[in-house]
């Protein structure tokens, strides 16, 4: 080994999700929304100063913030912006979990939780759901360096009622609980509304799912001015400048247009109704989801068979070859259009 | 002290330079480029595909490597793109100086270095500039944990030639070297040459000064392959997709018109060279500059109340308030139009 090897960092690389390209292709594995930003993004986007492309951007975001902030209903020292929440909740890993207790979360959730761990050489331990992919609150009334789940959790799409979400942060008042609503949109109440009551409370939302704008990252956390504050100062230590000129427009422009935010969430929200009856019929049993994707297992056929065929036959859904997980599809709630092509491959697939 | 900020970060906050606004006011205070991209980039910019903000971006930046690949003649396993040099070389300190003895910068140099070694507790020695703003590249001779330097160095534009910079990597086989060539494209001769000589060798440039795009956040680092996958394996570990879809299409637009770059280029390079004559005429003395900005000291006002001058005229240069610093301004290279008002400003300024 050369010298300078030993010194480098070792993590076990994580592997991104494919992203199969090609005009025909219908694409149910990462999440994204079906349709398209607000035109008001669009507008925005031709009405770009191409000139001020040689300028550094804001490094307050300060428009952006602001919008969330009025969105929200809280300060704009409440509001942390970053490149989406991966780059939000690693900043927050860094800033806030330095204890030698464990953080603890889910065995099942988010995959990039144990590599952030990793990367920073933070403790964790990872409390088991229940059978019926269910946290157990009880499970997080110990001591602990941190908390951070999803809800509703990846990749099943189940919801925890925020009664439950609340107990479990009113039991940790002695670290700071995370709680990751990348999917909240799609159902779920979101605990922004805590983040007044409980000092120690970071919510993390995503542009990349109910708005549409993946392609941008963008991510944002809210919570007490002082967590907000010790994330800021960590990310000014790292990199000043991390969102471009175009995500601070674009994203604000998106925020601002609510009414077709709504229309295309209850647009999903419909679509994903309608999916559960299809699937159920189809012989699929699945968590309920409060998410934009339906986590499937069916009685008689292996996921990974039926992975593979929808592939063949250019749907791509999302196949986790792992333990408790390698008899489930996530699949994507996409447009209605393509659910049916979806549900006609099956339906034609299964019926064999 | 509640219990949870026991376990924050502790960082010394770093203060980003003001991004003052409007229109009448001239900005030489940020190292900026004064030309926009290439119009290249504004053809590009406005073809952009708006209804491919909902998806996920390539999280390779297969195109954008590929094209900076392609013009470095290297391949595609020896570029990493981050989101600016900044981040570029905040991965590059997580992934290579985990050693236990101190890496080694410059006392003098881009001030972040300090902030980042600070941040991810990395032990550092400051080897003292020679009184002339040169590095003692005999400084560097001893064990260390890895090298950084910007050359040519910020703040004070000086160039080491690059026999001393082969001279410093050939001296330190046993850990990983990397040279921060923000400015080099303003006269100096890359490193990038040395690459395939030195394994431990990884050069970073930005699309922020010569590329005219200091708002898209583009940063990239150029070596051997197997640190190209190390910081990659650290860097997916981090967040998957740190560049936004605007940024890839632009960025690949901006390195294919090498032209219009070249242009920009000597434009800047004339106009460097004029000011260095008008100030010099004016009492100023400054090492010789191959940036694009120059390090300027008067020989009987201070910088300080230059500087306020100035910024009462809505001229805006960098001023540090730091030892050996303070009694120089940074005054970045601009049009020949905003050069004309400084030196104007200048002249009736100095003749009082």
């Amino acid at each position: 080994m050369r010298t300078w090897e030993a010194n480098i960092r070792n993590v076990e690389p994580y592997v991104p999700g494919e992203q199969p390209k090609g005009a025909d292709l219908i694409k149910l594995n990462t999440n994204e929304n079906p349709y398209p930003p607000s035109p008001s993004v669009e507008k925005a986007l031709k009405e770009l100063d191409y000139d001020q492309f040689r300028k550094y951007p804001d490094p307050k975001a300060s428009d952006l913030v602001h919008v969330l902030s009025e969105y929200y209903g809280v300060g704009n020292d409440e509001v942390f912006v970053g490149v989406g929440s991966d780059d939000v909740i690693a900043m927050a890993f860094m800033t806030f979990f330095n204890s030698e207790l464990p953080i603890l979360f889910p065995d099942v959730s988010y995959s990039f939780y144990k590599v952030w761990a990793e990367l920073f050489g933070i403790p964790y331990k990872t409390p088991v759901l229940q059978e019926d992919f269910t946290i157990r609150k009880e499970d997080y009334y110990k001591a602990n360096g941190g908390i951070i789940f999803s809800n509703p959790n990846a990749p099943t799409g189940v919801l925890l009622p925020l009664d439950e979400v609340e107990a479990i942060i009113a039991h940790n008042q002695n670290s700071v609980v995370i709680i990751d609503e990348a999917y909240i949109d799609f159902g779920g109440e979101s605990a922004v509304k805590l983040t007044r009551k409980y000092e120690n409370l970071l919510v993390v939302q995503t542009f990349s799912k109910s708005r549409s704008l993946a392609g941008m990252r963008i991510g944002y956390a809210i919570g007490h001015p002082d967590l907000i504050r010790s994330i800021h100062d960590v990310k000014y230590s790292y990199n000043s400048y991390t969102m471009n000129m175009p995500s601070l427009i674009l994203g604000r422009e998106a925020v601002k247009d609510d009414n077709y935010f709504k229309e295309c969430l209850d647009k999903i929200i419909k679509t994903r109704e309608e999916a559960k009856k299809r699937l159920k019929d189809l012989g699929f049993s699945f968590p309920d989801s409060k998410a934009n994707f339906i986590f499937a297992a069916h009685k008689e056929i292996k996921a990974e068979d039926i992975y593979k065929a929808l592939r063949e036959a250019h749907i791509f859904v999302r196949y986790f070859n792992l333990p408790r997980l390698d008899n489930y599809l996530r699949i994507t709630i996409g447009t209605e259009e393509e659910m049916k092509q979806l549900f006609d491959f099956l339906e034609a697939f299964l019926s064999n």
